[in-house]
């Protein structure tokens, strides 16, 4: 059964204090609640606000990044996995920051920005800062969306630095919070079913040495302080961490086109069982260049094996190196347990499907598409685990 | 069928210069062949010579090894691998240092020194100087053996340093030649159905620092020479070698109690297919120690891949580190593949029926065990392609 919770909206006036020309509306989404059997068509002005239709209720997943919000590649791969492809949501703001597949809805954590372009100046705060960001907003709508409670959701809107009026979030099967603080406020971390941090800040640190514009190694200098203060940290919150770092294949490597990527899997969470490499829980290095496969310069170069981070148990897929041909995919994936496949191959197909995507030839695509499988094997072990306890009612 | 081949003994003279006691006896040996079909009794002082009972001939193994010769670990790994255990001639000559099982008979390559231990002395030679061996007379017996005539071999007598009257050895399933020189007569090679180099120089030289006694330090300096010059070139006819060296776990180990032992397989062999681990013609390493299985100090790793030695295309299995118990081996052998083995476990059960025989627990026992049943499928698999192919009749 799904669940209705009337929210208390006492704390409204102090969570979008940049946001006049809503209120009503989000005030409403705050009290409304159906339950959803047909689409229904907005009234009185406002859209119509459901409850989930699933009885499972919505898994939340947050997801760590510093770029390319809502439409980044691993979103893309990973509503792929799902089937279906993520679109904005139709007639809406053409500048929405929300993709919505059949099952996923992503929400970019940049809408909860509490000062828009123009405040962040005046003020002095870059878009990393938490004083530039609404948690209470974030946490009671993502509370909402988990419980099955549509909400109005603000848009940041990237073209104009301004704050646009709502849109509304309906409770999907799967929620993807997406952006640079999906773990940083207790609160909302609390409500993540699984969450990954995605780890480019060596990559970023060798594209900043490699660019000759003045003005964006400022920039990246610029953010430094508050990306190591504010986003860095949440790395320890993660399930899974897929860091991208330079190769060691090539002695004194300093172009950084070939990439060493890890995905540090966090060991002892529910329904998420490691990948692992010939045998678990033991340390492997695997070079499959040989005699079966022949791979060109630099080659290919698995690691895996547990290890600790931030003091907790993880296990450690490492890819170093690029994929020259499909053939070398399947044979990689072949070696590989525990990757929540339906069928044999069913990894080389998604990265053969975008093939065009970044990162398709190397360690980010790989894990990119691994942890979509992950995460739709956790979606449907919470689904049937869900099914055979009782819904707990809330008042 | 069985071939009985006359032996021509026109160059008999030559051969045994030191030895006049039993020139008939071996005279006899090279003309004598009867088709075996039950045991016959000694006729005019001879002992009987028979033909081999079975109509694949023998195989032929050759093993070269610094020292233990007949009564090794390696050897009685083998035969009992093969079922039974080995034990010297009844009712021979006690100083024998063949040992014979219901399918296997070890011959010491001792036995063919032309010079015994005061010729060596008079003539300034060592005992792994070719000058101080028979190639020709080991030549001919190996090579009657192997097409199923029995011979009268000579007896190096290692208590005595005299050669002693000759003993018949009568065709066995599988012929094991094991000493100093199996592969540096390329006569004598050529009639090898497998061959394996024990190279225990590493050890040897750890060993020797280790000494403190000038005496064994002197003993062991002295044969370097000719070792050099005529045991280790064989190496690179073998097809397979297993190398001792020091372990790389312990940085600057100086105790040499722990070795790292490598297992190299020459590719292309006919039936011999080398062991690999996880995945055949990639490079692996493997540190089992770890959730699964805990190891003490310093543990355990593996190491496996392509590689090529004297130009020539070989895997290579390598152990670094100790077994601590029976869990740890079950664990390793249950990753390995081509092992060869009847039946899930062979491997640790051989090792454990002789956990108090040298190196069980490190891996000289493990691949001397896996070596043994690689011979006892080589074996079989020689066997039924002779089976297949009618047997070539010899004039």
């Amino acid at each position: 059964m799904a669940i209705c919770t009337p929210l208390n909206s006492s704390t409204y006036s102090s969570i979008i204090p940049q946001q006049n020309h809503h209120d009503a509306a989000v005030s409403f989404a705050r009290r409304a609640c159906w339950r959803a059997t047909s689409s229904h068509r907005p009234r009185r002005g406002f859209t119509v606000i459901t409850c989930a239709s699933s009885d499972a209720g919505t898994v939340v997943i947050g997801l760590a990044a510093d770029s390319g919000c809502g439409k980044s590649t691993f979103m893309r791969r990973l509503t792929s996995v799902f089937g279906g492809a993520a679109e904005p949501p139709k007639g809406g703001n053409p500048d929405s920051n929300t993709l919505i597949s059949d099952t996923t809805t992503v929400i970019c954590l940049d809408d909860y920005h509490s000062l828009d372009r123009t405040g962040r100046k005046e003020k002095g705060v870059t878009a990393l800062d938490p004083k530039a960001n609404d948690f209470d907003l974030m946490y009671d709508q993502v509370k909402a969306l988990k419980s099955g409670v549509a909400v109005e959701k603000p848009i940041y809107n990237h073209v104009t630095g301004l704050l646009d009026p709502a849109e509304v979030i309906k409770p999907p099967k799967i929620l993807v919070i997406e952006g640079l603080h999906p773990m940083f406020d207790e609160r909302v971390r609390k409500l993540l079913d699984f969450s990954i941090y995605l780890d480019i800040s060596n990559e970023r640190d060798m594209a900043e040495r490699g660019h000759s514009l003045e003005s964006i190694k400022a920039s990246i200098e610029a953010r430094k302080p508050d990306f190591d203060a504010y986003i860095d940290p949440q790395k320890q919150y993660a399930d899974a961490v897929i860091e991208v770092l330079p190769t060691t294949l090539i002695p004194d490597d300093n172009e950084g086109k070939v990439l060493r990527v890890r995905l540090i899997m966090k060991e002892g969470v529910k329904f998420f069982n490691p990948v692992y490499l010939f045998d678990e829980g033991s340390t492997i290095s695997w070079i499959p260049c040989g005699r079966k496969l022949t791979c060109s310069y630099p080659g290919i170069k698995f690691t895996y094996g547990p290890d600790t981070y931030f003091g907790q148990e993880v296990s450690v897929l490492e890819m170093d190196g690029q994929f020259d041909r499909l053939d070398e995919l399947i044979y990689v994936e072949s070696h590989l347990s525990n990757l929540s496949t339906k069928f044999y191959g069913e990894v080389t197909q998604q990265m053969l499907k975008h093939a065009d995507f970044p990162g398709s030839n190397n360690g980010t695509g790989l894990f990119q598409t691994i942890v979509g499988l992950k995460i739709r094997d956790l979606f449907e072990q919470l689904v049937a685990s869900k099914a055979k306890s009782p819904v707990e009612a809330k008042a």
